[in-house]
């Protein structure tokens, strides 16, 4: 495995299974009641969130945590950076604090690829702009697996904005890579110029697709991007796009409906499909904390230091 | 006990006394320069702060920390929640992700009960709206039975702002099952509606009451009150209603003297009575971390994962 | 040792090289991959942060974690304090929840000073307003002596804003103590009116210290500052008083550039300076965690509790 996690694509299958396994390996163990694990003690795990997301944040913080690993928030609101210190000196500082590993979440595609070219520690993509959110994707293919078992020849459907949705990039590099077979559905504005190239299959008619799919993943609709221009109606899109009952009706009986959060229930999910045994929306939470585990147990190494042996002079 | 404690009338006399109990055995346990325990490790605590209160979070903070367990620190500002994400979601976001306690303070009456209906974990209201703070009165019991024994038919006079008082509420609720007699003395139009049905007496006059109590509980004015209509001015209410140096000297020898802090010294208390020896000002800050310490201790069981046993494959 | 370490006065020189042997056996322990040290172990640092400051406070935070004391962050932005609740107030609090230590960074010069007076715990200044940042130093200091051995002797040249800079009176003070000569060099506009009763020299004339000075120390400029009527123009100041390469060629081979960060590179320094093998920015960084942790150490004086053992009645 690479020393940093920045885009899907960085993952072989080889190394994608090995997350995936570790991370059912540490679910399980977690399901024992063990969730304390000594495994990166004395290392430092540093949050580095230019972006407010607390989901995110927490679920990182949450992974470390249980790793005995140190975590140090940095909001990068209100700091030196945004008084127009540059993303190398921050990398800099960071690395030279002794972060054995940077988690950043950035509003711009290709930060965290920059910064990986600045410091020896592993850097973690927690979403940069429009472009990936690996971790996202592995917690997803770990849901999936869970649920369906081997992905190979599984046949996935994302629906929605795909255009600005790191989840959907992440999603279509990782699920190819291991052997699933997805379609993108989405209004033609909301699909990127480039989605030719993607190894997945484009549609525009959901009603089409879903009796044919073990997975539907519905993508959030941003708020903020409900009055562009590109954008429909919110009840045009819902009409079209959304997951209501009756459509959640035309689905395979063992199809399950996922949703990377936090949902606009009655915008592309209605409350009664997120609810529903079917919906793995809340798994999805818990076996993001499971599949971040897994990456930062991978990444650093898990070479504890012999603690008590050569420092009983500190000790005391 | 309940799983929960939302409210001081959660608990029995018994559960109470257990709370009181286990607050003094952490106590002695800290004043032994012992103040790191290995009882919650491997639990998580959510602080979910949906209003600043930077005392109480760091107070819960510091508690589960001496107990060992894992604290993440949730800001409802900025984050999806105030995105509109429902109080739901992210009830079954912070489940998901593990966390075994919610140490929730919101500015709506209510949301800490709601809250308790969707999670499996514990759920510990920091104080919703107007309506209760059951810690602040747990860690005022704590103080009171340091400084003068058993609180059984104790005299307790709480003089203030009740109508906007949920530290008055949980008081009155906590003191009563415990067995003491609360008189409340406030402007009436500061007293709430039902107080008719609280177990507990009313006076509008502080000078005939002040003789006759063990303890005298100041409210905290909030100054964004003090302009609203209903208030007195702040020159009257200071008059009438203070804690000044002359009324203070009437109280009993061994009458204390409480805030729940922070003060605004010559307002409702003159600078000379915080400072004093009878005031517990601070002793209540200091007791408010054994009283949170034992509540989480006994809600959260106190069952200790067995590190280092079954997980040795990981420990390395 | 004092209790408290306030300024960089407080330290007598065999204070001074306490700290600073003991910060480099801690940074060895560090090379030695081994970053956790049980030291602190149930001590709480509280870092009382009143103005934004990432760096200074990570830079505790990881010193703190390092040393496996408990850490709370206290942004007094939208606390109590924020709403008018004295410094003392505060102060008592975070004695009474259990502070060891306290962190403060303050904007008013002699904050740290006040609040040394009312706790029983250790109190280190994090910077205060314009007066002194004595572990920033205590950094310096150290950095230096990594690089060029005992500084008894040393031509140290400090340049910038003075008049504005805690660090540079704090480096003065230290300096002094350590036996070093200082030369400040600064537009006498941004030179304080007492500097002639400090124990250093003052030039105006940049070109003529440098290739007698080991140690050539680069002060941050603050861009609020830059159009203040005492300010030369940026161009004029880049012009006089930054390093650029042609300046930097003057030096020494030996001489090494300093510059507590964030820089304005092409301000105050050029890209190509900071970035060279002889500019020691990075590792004030890091040799920063090293001195913190040493300040730290010596104060709480290390004691750890003995968990364990009396407590194991609750450890189960």
């Amino acid at each position: 495995m690479k020393r940093h996690l920045i885009s899907a694509a960085d993952l072989t299958r080889d190394d994608a299974l090995l997350v995936l396994d570790t991370a059912e390996e540490l679910a399980q163990i977690a399901d024992r009641s063990i969730k304390k694990l000594p495994t990166l003690r004395g290392r430092t795990v540093v949050n580095l969130f230019f972006e407010d997301s607390t989901r995110t944040r927490i679920s990182f913080e949450a992974a470390a945590k249980r790793l005995s690993a140190d975590v140090i928030n940095f909001s990068a609101k209100g700091s030196s950076v945004s008084k127009g210190e540059s993303l190398k000196d921050t990398a800099l500082t960071l690395e030279a604090m002794g972060a054995d590993a940077v988690v950043i979440r950035h509003g711009a595609s290709g930060a965290p690829h920059r910064l990986a070219g600045w410091v020896r520690g592993s850097v973690v993509n927690a979403g940069d702009g429009t472009h990936e959110h690996p971790t996202q994707a592995l917690l997803d293919a770990f849901t999936m697996r869970r649920r369906l078992g081997d992905l190979e020849g599984r046949k996935v459907t994302i629906v929605g904005d795909v255009l600005h949705s790191r989840v959907a990039r992440s999603n279509v590099l990782l699920l190819h890579t291991l052997g699933a077979d997805v379609t993108l559905v989405a209004p033609p504005t909301l699909l990127p110029v480039a989605v030719d190239s993607w190894p997945c299959s484009v549609s525009y008619d959901l009603d089409a697709v879903l009796p044919k799919s073990d997975v539907v993943m519905m993508l959030r609709v941003q708020r903020e991007r409900m009055n562009a221009a590109y954008f429909p109606t919110v009840r045009e899109y819902s009409r079209r796009y959304g997951l209501d009952a009756e459509r959640f009706a035309r689905l395979a009986d063992h199809a399950i409906v996922m949703h990377p959060g936090p949902m606009n229930r009655g915008v592309e999910i209605a409350a009664e499909v997120a609810d529903s045994t079917r919906s793995t929306i809340t798994e999805q939470v818990a076996n993001g904390v499971s599949a971040r585990m897994a990456v930062l147990y991978l990444l650093l190494g898990g070479s504890e230091p012999a603690i008590g042996k050569e420092v009983s002079g500190w000790a005391r």
